[in-house]
């Protein structure tokens, strides 16, 4: 019916590479691949592949991909993220930050664990109208951030790679400067070379005590190693992450903090983007598949 | 120095009307109290103080003040809410339904609790945009909370006691009606004899069982225990709650459920509007006494 015969690497418990060279599959036939961000697409795995010709994943990012041996062999990359991504990564920023702002999840173990009737302590919440919002990276999700916190009252400045036209919000091509005048900073770029550690401990410590970080992005965009240091010690305030540079290890020290607000890569996660995400990489494959002799995916998703 | 001598009730075990009747208090010479949300000033207590003329909540609501009874003993009641206060209850508001609709608070204990380097489970989110929110009370909260959801693409109708002028949302006079024309429901009103328990089974079962309720008012405009047995139930899908009908108690079914959100009512109590309430209330009390000769003022906040 569709076209196409799939090996399902998703229910293997090895990883891709593990899984076509130990599980009998039939490497020479494979053609496309669906995989979702915590797969690793190596140069090895894409060599092992000779009829290689499509990769779809169901993320926006690509860094799980090695997209140099793609484009040496010549081997398409679908990424299934668009606006409505953005839009539910954003929602999930603005969450994270009010989350970690008013320590809601904090607050809800407290009532939950304090007994039914016994007497509540309050920490105070810290006002989000007002705040300097540092947006790392302005593409679809730091523009769908900025919108959302507007209406917050907040003040939005940013750092891209280069100044945006038509765009009027403060630009600052040093992080560091921008962190020095920012109450929040949001992460919402890709990762690649340029970007991994962008926020090491110089820039938690130009964010200062008070500050809060929010990482829907990558998780290696931060040097996690420092921001473990930096919230122990109380260099920053606070945050709120749903990703994590070694997924989905967690460094154990974050879960023994309550200003941290922990969340597995989730950001786009939603029912409907689920839904939107399964038909769009259906349509991709039939698409590829439609013009070809049946043959096979490895679907590792 | 402040011409007047403070009685601190608050430090007291007792509530308000025992410490005044069994501490040795000098209840004719009162002429103020000063209090939160929490303690009831009832008739009775101001009918023991013959001498009061003013009270200062440091809230927004008065339904834990016998307002009548002021009234007709031309006793003055001030609130230290204002257009701030309004601004970080809409944020908590927003902070809640997105909590809720993403699970953020049980996807961060369950970060926490599955151990650091296990796999870890998702569930899916459920998208704000395009959402359907009905807001019960078009105050200025209700406003604030508009305006930011506004910004998330939601389509905002509203239930009040009557239609706002100059207002496009659509009007639903009917609660019942506007349930079922809405995704969400955030409750935003003050607590009178004409919205004590608005929020009815009828009201929930009309809202459905996809239908998020976000209480950022006071608790008893639900009947709690009507909600209780609709999350249990399935009746609807979820809760954020800053408020609860007999607080600090909260029902203890609500601390074994995911799929609410508890938190101690902590909507107006940022670090910035304390400091604001602590001035308001202090230039309110000075102002009062000014003009009088130095007496005493019941502190029980």
């Amino acid at each position: 019916m569709y076209g196409f015969v799939i090996r399902d690497a998703f229910s293997s418990p090895h990883p891709l590479h593990q899984f076509l060279t130990t599980q009998n599959v039939d490497t020479l036939s494979i053609q496309a691949i669906l995989c979702n961000p915590h797969q690793q697409v190596s140069a090895d795995t894409i060599r092992l592949l000779p009829s290689l010709s499509i990769i779809v994943t169901t993320s926006t990012g690509t860094d799980h991909i090695d997209l140099s041996e793609c484009s040496r062999c010549g081997v398409q990359v679908v990424t299934v993220g668009g606006g409505q991504f953005a839009e539910d990564v954003a929602d999930m920023a603005v969450g994270l930050l009010i989350n970690v702002l008013w320590k809601i999840s904090a607050a809800d173990q407290h009532v939950r664990n304090r007994g039914p009737s016994r007497s509540w302590s309050f920490s105070l919440g810290c006002k989000l109208g007002g705040k300097r919002v540092g947006i790392v990276g302005l593409g679809r999700i730091g523009g769908e951030v900025a919108k959302r916190l507007e209406a917050f009252d907040c003040k939005i400045m940013y750092h891209s790679r280069n100044r945006r036209p038509n765009v009027l919000y403060p630009f600052y091509s040093d992080v560091v400067e921008l962190a020095s005048n920012s109450d929040v900073l949001v992460l919402c770029c890709p990762l690649n070379e340029q970007t991994r550690h962008i926020i090491n401990r110089e820039v938690m410590l130009a964010l200062g005590k008070t500050g809060v970080l929010v990482n829907v992005g990558r998780g290696a965009l931060i040097d996690e190693k420092e921001l473990v240091r930096c919230l122990m010690e109380g260099e920053i305030s606070g945050a709120g992450l749903d990703v994590f540079e070694n997924e989905p290890n967690v460094p154990k020290e974050f879960t023994a903090l309550d200003n941290v607000v922990l969340s597995p890569h989730a950001g786009s996660l939603t029912l409907e983007c689920f839904t939107d995400g399964c038909e769009l990489v259906a349509r991709s494959l039939e698409a590829f598949f439609s013009s070809k002799l049946p043959s096979t995916a490895v679907v590792d998703d």
